[in-house]
């Protein structure tokens, strides 16, 4: 994504490590798919392990896709010495979550210095790329913190 | 749990069937270890699945069970011919998620015909049982809606 | 404005009847200024009533206005025979509520038969009209009901 | 209130005196009711400044009280240097909030040095005293902040 070039290369690569090192993600085969300052887009596949039981994608595997997406956004506007927690965040369900993946995108809605709020949404896609419509958006509160070994 | 023997043992069971075919609750290990008339509890082990970069539970998995904890939890107050869908939710985390497993606790405070309103709050265990502290609490909203085949 | 010329002038002329009904509304002086299928906006100008003790908008001021403009937005998505009922929301404060005065926005994201979800946003102006910014956001589920006397 | 006793008698003047600069809570006639480490009761009267159009108290004016109560339920577990900043909160609303009194608690769930996580809720009473049920629950996250003159 053309994105990625406006962010320091460092920080897409940080962020795809640190996302290969989250089981959960990986659990779920969540991917990075852009990057822009104050903006993170992930692809989540229609995942087996993160089923509920109708064949939908349960609520737990829609929210840690949106809160990922999130904290990586808020991850963006702080410095390279700094590490991202999740304070808090509010889910509302849309629809059920079908589809061949879905695309959840965390955008920044204002940078502060210890604090960052960020509001998301997870859209659902059709095999050809269609998007079916919206199944879930976030607000969160994200905090800066010290940089953890990552 | 005592508390079971309250509810319908039909109730107990059909959540049971409907826990083991949630594959997300199953990714994670997550069980029943009681139920009371507006009231769930669930154990979550400390999964590998379900782990963040840092090597605690991811905010994804803690909201799993909290999630599924209060649907249940509303689940009991309705009608046999009645399923449960997740409207909303908004979760503060407290503490890292760290410890030998996990208790979390959905309650009902207001049970209306359509919609119910529930608390939870995730508590982590050491090995031997000792609680050591909150780490995150739930507010939620769960519906009432026309029972699919689960 | 021209969005008004899109909704059945009754339904604007109930809102502002319904707003002028409204005590808390009528206290902090909030008046509509637009309307649209899905979309409300409403002025709330910088009250001594709704002050807090730094001279600022309080928060129950600003979530006043907020919720006011996503009620009204779900209730333009309804019949003529519905009420509007918040059933929950959050809100996140961004920034001091300070400005000449404040612009309300309530825009539904989904709209269903039963329940609504809607966004809203508080955008602070300076006397000229210029923007200052957000106040706040907020993201917020709302309910038909049976039409009671209004 | 005994509670008070085991606060410094400093804080709860502070509190009160901050509670008669907040023209929202005096408009609304929010009066301190009970002050202890973690916990702050305040009293919202049937104000007719704060009614719907139904004759109910209004969400804005039940925030008010919550978010107050929640509030200063932080600020007490903060040094005297300090003032609290509302960061965000989320209200369920479950019942029509009729009644001839009502009272708004906040308790600190989670007093960190920076961020304070705190649960609230507000009953409606009869004007003998007696309980009619919970109006609404919240859920809010609080800031220590530089103390401003207030």
């Amino acid at each position: 994504m053309s994105g990625e070039v406006r962010l320091a290369p460092r920080l897409a690569q940080r962020i795809r490590a640190n996302l290969g090192r989250s089981n959960m993600c990986t659990t779920l085969g969540i991917t990075l798919s852009g990057l822009a300052p104050g903006r993170c887009v992930l692809r989540l596949p229609f995942a087996p392990a993160g089923l509920q039981q109708h064949g939908f994608m349960h609520a737990g595997a829609v929210t840690t896709a949106l809160d990922t997406a999130c904290g990586y956004a808020a991850l963006t506007t702080m410095g390279a010495d700094r590490d991202v927690l999740t304070v808090e965040f509010k889910v509302n369900l849309m629809a059920p979550a079908r589809g061949a993946w879905f695309e959840a995108t965390g955008v920044v809605q204002r940078a502060g210095r210890t604090l960052q709020v960020c509001t998301g949404e997870l859209v659902a896609h059709a095999e050809d790329g269609a998007p079916l419509g919206t199944v879930a958006i976030m607000q969160a509160t994200m905090m800066a913190a010290a940089l953890l070994s990552d």
